[in-house]
């Protein structure tokens, strides 16, 4: 059976890709390997829309979000997070695991932060010095307009630092770090940017490159004043996943070559694709504020997730993800993050609606799939 | 121009291995990629020659060294090291970033500490509860016997732990955890295992796992503690390097197939017919308790190291690895960990006897690869 791929992470990998990362292994200390390394730092500039550094861990998305609450936050500084799904909430139990006081804004599954809720929150407690936020929530599919909010933030409190999870909305989001003024991002290799997991990718303003170098890490494998000082040389502080690097190089070479723009408006028109064909079957959408990465369904009523899972993996090589947290077992989520097209997309929509006629849900078979394939037919230009 | 690797880690990956990795990518929360993990979980067993637990986490052999020494020392707990080369003033680093109260025992470079040294610092400093050694320290090449000082140092404080570096002994010494009496070991992924760098081994004795247990790690993404509750239900806590887990089967897989003594024994002969060619060739080995893992080599008078290097690099496509810390430029490192059988002992000897010709040194080309073949051939059964 042919295995299909449609989880937000990991992602599908380009089968280039796969064979460039079974290249003969290489030192890490040697030019050829150096060589990757500045290529893959010169290209994620590129991603991140910044000119400041972006550091390469070897570690998974949390590796990344770990080195932040760890580098960054001085003595004495206090910070906000938004509780509003698993991700939301990882960035919590880092503040709470350095014990740094920390306020939370919880917000119902699937609907965002407003800039008010951020502000009202910093205006009463001035000791907050760091936001911490997430671009798309991988858990709810939903996003967070970080434009609007670093903007209104820094507005009013122009010292006040803006941390963004991204590690799913790097490259299927809009997102201009430097233009935006946001002060730092961390992705994972398993997302957008279609590699295997082992990577975290941190981007970093100059300014808080500055704040950092003058302080020590509550880490040590994941302290990013290492990390900062090794990268000024080109090389890292330990023995980095060397194939994982060279995949990345790849990686980032075919999103230069697409047009960064171009990404994050295929994404925009994969998701919305999605959300159109799902609901044409008279599914019902679980975010407010949809993301482009993964958009959560509702299973309707009498529809088993394990059966309609199993439906989908067992018959017909399909992996899609479930709900999490409090939502394990009431939703489905399908991805669009990463390496996917129009057929991927027909694809996904043909396989929801066989498992969904296996569960014994009524609908009209092709309702689905024809509306997505309709949409992109009408707003995709190939 | 062929490219031939002889570091001590990354190692050679084997080509079915490569290809393996390079499989399409799958969900690390559904049952084929638990085939995998719970397949390695049962082979790294017989690798460590454990009953016990070993722990996979995503991140470099300096990640797992962190994980042990944040997770298992308990509050008013004093430490030892070995400070003997660069991987043994790590454990002293990290026992400094966590501010447990430590000593040292320096150790001239080259030489390996004794059982005696520790139990006198021992008797001195009842509060040590934790010796943290290096079985094969990878920049001296120097081999410490970890069976002695353990048997040694438990006799006389049974209470006592110790811990082990086996980043370039696993797969290259015999090493029987259980029968030794070792606490836990920590080993990567790109030394004996043969595979790209990115993950970490990390063996824990069923006693040291209940200690573990009952405290709380300073680390977040490296605690033990979260890693043994995912263990216990075949899953990890945060996103793993998936494709490199799926190597790690096979790469356990043909380890099982050559039989571990078999692998320790290869290791051993492959060593001395290395220590045998340099010597034939009137070149001095650095250290007085030889690593078969990696044997480091003065560089005669008169060789410059880069001179050397480059002609081994450029003009022959071998990549060696150089003297770390005060004997840079000093010493070459040849390797011969993991991947490697007889054709590449001379491979690497001719090697080095071509770039010492380009560097002017007087020997009878031929000697010292004759030596090699000569003692392989007499020793080795195939």
């Amino acid at each position: 059976m042919k295995p299909r791929l449609f989880t937000p992470g990991p992602t599908p990998v380009p089968e280039t890709i796969q064979l460039m990362m079974a290249k003969p292994m290489i030192h890490h200390r040697n030019e050829d390997f150096q060589e990757y390394l500045s290529a893959c730092h010169g290209k994620l500039k590129y991603l991140f829309q910044t000119s400041s550094p972006v550091i390469i861990l070897t570690g998974s998305g949390t590796s990344g979000m770990e080195s932040l609450v760890s580098s960054v936050m001085g003595e004495g500084e206090e910070a906000v997070f938004i509780n509003g799904g698993k991700f939301g909430e990882r960035w919590g139990e880092l503040l709470t695991h350095y014990q740094i006081t920390h306020y939370e804004i919880t917000k119902q599954w699937g609907i965002p932060v407003s800039s008010s809720e951020i502000i009202d929150l910093i205006t009463k407690n001035p000791k907050i010095s760091t936001v911490f936020l997430t671009h798309s929530e991988t858990s709810t599919g939903t996003y967070t307009d970080i434009k609007s909010i670093t903007s209104d933030v820094k507005a009013k409190f122009p010292l006040v630092k803006v941390i963004v999870d991204g590690i799913t909305s790097v490259g299927s989001h809009e997102l201009r770090m430097d233009e935006w003024n946001i002060d730092a991002i961390v992705t994972g290799s398993q997302k957008g940017l279609m590699i295997p997991p082992g990577l975290a990718l941190v981007a970093i303003q100059n300014s808080l490159i500055e704040k950092i170098k003058n302080q020590k890490s509550k880490s040590y494998y994941l302290s990013l004043q290492e990390a900062v000082k090794a990268h000024s040389g080109n090389d890292t502080p330990w023995t980095p996943a060397v194939s994982l690097i060279i995949g990345l190089k790849y990686a980032l070479e075919m999103i230069e070559q697409e047009g960064i723009e171009n990404v994050w408006k295929r994404h925009q028109l994969l998701g919305e694709s999605i959300r159109r064909g799902v609901t044409a079957l008279g599914l019902k959408l679980f975010s407010t504020s949809p993301s482009n990465a993964v958009t959560p369904v509702y299973l309707p009523e009498g529809v088993d997730w394990k059966k309609f899972n199993s439906h989908l993996k067992k018959n017909d090589g399909i992996t899609i993800a479930g709900g999490q947290g409090p939502f394990t077992g009431k939703i489905f989520r399908l991805s669009h993050l990463g390496y996917y097209d129009i057929f991927d997309m027909v694809t996904i929509m043909v396989g929801i609606e066989r498992a969904l006629k296996a569960c014994g849900y009524s609908f009209k078979v092709g309702s689905g799939v024809a509306e997505t394939h309709n949409y992109l037919m009408e707003n995709m230009e190939k």
